[in-house]
């Protein structure tokens, strides 16, 4: 199975109005694609009930291998990620048991630690713990409100929380290992060649050449604008489950495109990784 | 008219392997937001013809006044973002004697400036002039490629290059008055609130009380994750044409939410925007 897919869903007021730089976007990206599956598409939206089902449902018809979901998970009005995957789902939501001994324990740890004076299930903290009908909570080593998994068929839909070390702490303990289920050994494999006085528009026929003589090799050139002379990256990327063959095949397109580029008069150099 | 919607897509597989920070929807994001206007959806895509015409597509039937899309104007091959805009909006691509004129404009002039030695219109150069049937193209101060702009039906989609400093300097050229045309005087105000010894569940009422109170403020409670004792931010924003009642709305909800967290034993400072 070549490339599984998987789509990131971050929800948050914050990111719509370039309060906060999704940095968890771009964390999940790359780690997601360092498993070997592939992201295949990320969307931000805000607060918002029917904006959030609305992408869900969306997400789960375009049927990847997994959503994972960021943001919405806490104790305010605003955080309402649970409800809106169970209205793009069409679940109900209900007191997860798991999910609710996990909160508890969290605040009893918190009155041992003389973090709060003492512990009372408001509604508010009980909301973090009304999970979709049938998901199954995951521990958050961090924060209070557990991570969520659901399965709607064939898609798992993952719900982290947004605080980047709480989302990041679950995806480690929990997600890590459902990817991995899927990926297998596929792993992904880069190299950057750094390109200079050669501008990207004569540099573009020739990747197109190298492309099509290496299908396995994905080559992109990125514009380094703050040069007034051309210097461009080209960034080569592969994915396999066979460490030796990817590096040989990114191996070969290094020097196939180096030597293009030399013979034209233009600066090539590899880039440390 | 209130916070009329705009949609962000951003192209780019750099952007879904995670090399790429997505600092461009950031950028957008606040400018758009500070004009008055409500960005309503980011959504990244690779470059990958039928996931841009279709993310353009959906965008479109959402009916935004605006969708920017970023990426993939340049020379080769994977630079598919003018196909898919016209795939998704069912348009054919042609020759833009404007867009034509511009690129050799800039090719000219990087002859005189001896960046390069001669211009030749090759097809990978001629392509960044090929847009959509009835497109305007936007001057770009800093790189080859011009931005686009294309009307479907009530919907403007402004397509601009990946390049930060391309993208920006169309963004202040050619979009920021278009969406002024739209938002008029609309401005976007916002404060924010640090509050110690105090956790967020418990919080929680006190910021459903204070928005139930005052309608027009938005107010969002950001976990800082980084302490020991609980640490929050709140963030709160109105969007006004009248600068004089917002700063009013924002500083009654301050006055209230300060008074509340204190009475609690909470400890709450503004912070210096």
């Amino acid at each position: 199975m070549a490339n599984p897919n998987v789509e990131i869903l971050c929800v948050g007021n914050e990111l719509l109005i370039g309060k906060t730089l999704n940095t968890n976007a771009h964390w999940l990206a790359k780690r997601v694609t360092s498993l070997g599956l592939n992201v295949k598409r990320v969307t931000e939206v805000g607060d918002n009930l029917d904006d959030i089902s609305s992408a869900v449902k969306e997400a789960v018809q375009r049927k990847p291998c997994f959503v994972i979901i960021t943001g919405g998970l806490g104790p305010t009005f605003d955080d309402m990620t649970l409800e809106g995957v169970a209205k793009g789902l069409g679940r109900m939501l209900e007191d997860n048991k798991e999910a609710l001994d996990m909160v508890k324990k969290k605040y009893k740890q918190y009155i041992d630690e003389g973090r709060i004076e003492k512990f009372e299930m408001t509604p508010h903290r009980a909301k973090m713990a009304r999970l979709p009908k049938d998901a199954t909570a995951l521990v958050n080593p961090v924060g209070t409100a557990p991570g969520v998994l659901v399965e709607e068929g064939e898609v798992k839909l993952i719900m982290l929380p947004g605080v980047p070390s709480e989302m990041m702490a679950i995806f480690d303990g929990s997600v890590e290992p459902l990817l991995k289920q899927v990926s297998g050994d596929m792993m992904f494999f880069e190299a950057s060649l750094d390109v200079r006085e050669m501008p990207e528009s004569q540099l573009a026929p020739m990747i197109d050449e190298v492309m099509r003589d290496n299908p396995y090799v994905y080559i992109k050139s990125h514009p380094q604008a703050s040069e007034k002379v051309p210097h461009l990256e080209i960034h080569l990327s592969t994915t396999s489950d066979d460490p030796k063959a990817a590096r040989q095949r990114i191996g070969r397109v290094v020097i196939q495109i180096s030597e293009m580029i030399q013979e034209k008069g233009g600066k090539v150099k590899p880039v440390a990784s």
